[in-house]
């Protein structure tokens, strides 16, 4: 293999990942190859200690290390154990410790049904989540899944799955965003914020 | 650490590479962390494998592998040894072999003077650069430098240092890109093409 070759074959992997296209991936490989502070070591040391070290918890999936398995969400005796929230991947478990105001336990089903890009209700997390719900007693499952067409498909699929499990299931409100205005929101949005609008 | 710091590591790495900022760095580990088909071992593979492979040549400064060294641009005798091309970095090497209009050497300074962000004629392989002029016979240096003003006062710089050993400098035109209309281009870019304009 020639240099570039080499270059592409990272670039390739790069080009996979959320919200990188070919030509990024190339620009960032290629800077890999020539920046003088050894980047390219560098990465290669992060990620070498990251896949030593870093799992998915196997019970809710979030991200977590081999020494905390399950993870600290799991298994700490503050959180609210009536409550689990059901969302699509670990970067939202992220989202939402963020904002300090969820303190239940959590479910991330690693994708969401996609016909269109051939993923079906087995691909993701589900009997997973049907076995928790039976055994861990939680008494209101809340979906926070995304607001597409594919998200609250998959949101009505597992309402049906669990509609006999004796839950409540609810969803995370959506309407305008704080700090945003009327003007700016576009019309789907805007009837969903008027059909559950809320008494002051 | 926890799992997330492991990732901000990752993170903190791709944050550097270009046009990569915070959030799509870590939207970037994340993914690697979850994605079901081991994207981090596969990304650890080809880096651990380009580290091994990859270097720049020492002549020119493209991208080459240890068993190519000095590159393939710069052995082989059906270039133009007259012509040397003078670029910013290794993947404007990569671009303009792409077109294959050029058929002479290369130099790549590995960075432009930019006095704003601490880089000075001593930080860029300029004294390589005077060093091949004297030593291997080229008449004419091509600069292939940006259109920024940083960029413009690299190349003067190197005109300037270059003023007394015999060879032609030039540099790239700059005018309307073509498919593109007049009243797309700046001001600037339009006072430059209508200075060089040429006889049809």
């Amino acid at each position: 293999m020639n240099g570039l070759e080499y270059l592409d074959r990272i670039a390739a992997v790069f080009a996979k990942l959320p919200g990188i296209g070919r030509r990024s991936a190339e620009r960032m490989a290629y800077r890999l190859a020539w920046e003088p502070n050894g980047m390219m070591r560098e990465l290669g040391e992060v990620l070498r200690e990251a896949q030593e070290n870093v799992r998915l918890c196997s019970r809710c999936g979030s991200i977590t290390t081999v020494a905390e398995m399950p993870c600290r969400l799991c298994v700490n005796p503050a959180r609210d154990n009536a409550l689990v929230c059901v969302v699509q991947d670990p970067s939202d478990i992220v989202a939402l410790e963020r904002t300090g105001a969820y303190k239940g336990r959590y479910h991330a089903l690693m994708g969401i049904i996609s016909p269109m890009h051939g993923e079906g209700p087995g691909d993701i997390r589900l009997q997973a989540l049907l076995k928790r719900v039976e055994t861990e007693g939680f008494q209101e499952v809340v979906m926070a899944l995304g607001t597409d067409v594919e998200s609250e498909a998959t949101a009505n699929y597992i309402a049906e799955l669990l509609k006999n499990k004796n839950v409540r299931i609810t969803r995370l409100a959506s309407g305008i965003p704080v700090g945003s205005g009327v003007g700016y929101s576009d019309a789907t949005t805007l009837s969903r914020a008027l059909k559950n609008r809320q008494t002051l």
